[in-house]
């Protein structure tokens, strides 16, 4: 593995981040690895890159999706860049932990702003990161420029509004309500999933085809409950406590009351289900 | 094919179902029959009994899913039930034209005190019945009385909170709202699907499996935005418009700006997401 210094002043002056959604923090850095491994079937079924492709994944953060990418694609030439240094540190050990022999590049800059010519890679990948974008079809379109003509791009996103569980309360649906409120302040968008074939298709990608990856958990799957219900999506809402109530957005007792009855999915009888959209589309 | 009269009472007299939500119009009719085949292959995939199996079907209606029932699984021995004479009418005539050669009996009754013995069916099936109970554990305890020891009960049923679509708008979210709240009045549960597994749980059955079956249209799969998008869901919320209205849940104007703005989902840029879930479990 070899780490890049950025060629271009732009990509040296990283665009301010201290607005994303999910923060910084050890817990979170620790969700999202919980996420990931529990969902690395789900999302990166289908995605296999020949050995010796140049691969670019853009937005790595904590290498969290980068293990899996490895892992499905022994032998690819993978380009992994992130606005974030402190993640790229975290991409890297993981990385050397978890796949030691792979062929990575760590590339610390925008991804609006990437220095590499046109046309550098044969497939470009990225997971979670168009809905922390401002403008999605911008981000895609400075993506396409340095993917080949007939090179393909991948993407995947959740979409907060396909969560729904049972049993549902409006004081659980308002607290899953704030983390796309907030999302939305900082310039995102929590319900970007259902956006992907559009936007794909404005950033002028041909080819484009979507589909949904469920996650549906009941008592049945206790794994799927412990994995993702409890420990990545109630605790991703829970995350966003702090931030709900310095904003205004809702009280103590009624976040609390709202993340309590959230849980409950997670309880026996409780039913859990939330959709990904993963996209692949083609440069013309 | 045979017609059968009930032989008892409580079956020759159903309760009253003039407020099952959706009504019994032609309009409904041939909504039913597009909505079916469509979604065949989606919901009866994995679902098909042995030659001379005595399956029963609780709730045929018109019968729109019990032609791709019997296409399945030729050579069974069915029992369509219905509460309605002129919903088994349909299904008769619909039958007749499709699977003529079918060895069904027809039951007109309440599944809730059907007149057969215990364990008189090898399988069960209904879709889209349980929405419609205001005790769906009840009737699914009345249908193990007829499912012999180790014979199965599939069901399948929608959740109208699953549907989200791209754009969105307030408006358009009301109407699908009015539809779920319209069918609470009259009983049923809009929002059943994410239940399944609970219910079927109390209600005594147990190897509970239940699997989302998700339906995703955008502008890359046009026969599924017409097919689906537009002529299954929104013509579903556009049907209730009159009872929206006579029940005072909305204004005409509110409510043609909601189907306006829901109809943007099966137009270009518009994508649109369902789930239904389909269960399957043994009789002890």
């Amino acid at each position: 593995m070899t780490t890049e210094t950025p060629t271009s002043t732009e990509a040296a002056a990283p665009i301010p981040h201290d607005d994303y959604v999910h923060g910084y923090s050890v817990a979170e850095t620790r969700r999202l690895g919980d996420q990931a491994d529990t969902l690395a079937e789900l999302l990166h079924a289908g995605t296999a890159y020949p050995a010796g492709s140049r691969v670019l994944e853009a937005g790595c953060g904590v290498g969290a999706q980068t293990v899996h990418l490895l892992a499905a694609s022994p032998g690819v030439r993978l380009t992994a860049a992130d606005l974030s240094a402190a993640s790229l540190d975290q991409a890297r050990a993981r990385v050397a932990a978890q796949a030691p022999a792979a062929d990575v590049t760590w590339h610390h800059g925008d991804l609006h702003r990437l220095p590499f010519p046109d046309g550098s890679f044969d497939h470009v990948f990225l997971c979670f990161v168009l809905e922390h974008l401002p403008d999605p079809a911008a981000g895609l379109a400075a993506l396409r420029r340095v993917l080949r003509p007939g090179g393909t791009i991948t993407v995947i996103e959740g979409d907060h509004g396909s969560a729904f569980f049972h049993p549902e309360t409006p004081a659980a649906r308002r607290t899953v309500d704030h983390l796309v409120g907030l999302q939305a302040r900082a310039g995102g968008d929590g319900l970007l999933g259902r956006r992907l074939h559009p936007l794909l298709t404005e950033a002028g990608f041909t080819r484009v085809a979507v589909r949904p990856r469920t996650v549906y958990a009941d008592d049945a799957r206790p794994a799927l409950v412990e994995g993702f219900t409890r420990r990545t999506f109630v605790a991703m809402v829970e995350a966003v406590r702090a931030d709900a109530l310095a904003a205004g957005l809702t009280s103590r007792e009624d976040f609390d009351r709202g993340i309590a009855e959230l849980r409950r999915a997670a309880e026996p009888g409780g039913t859990f289900h939330y959709t990904f959209f993963k996209a692949v589309a083609v440069r013309p």
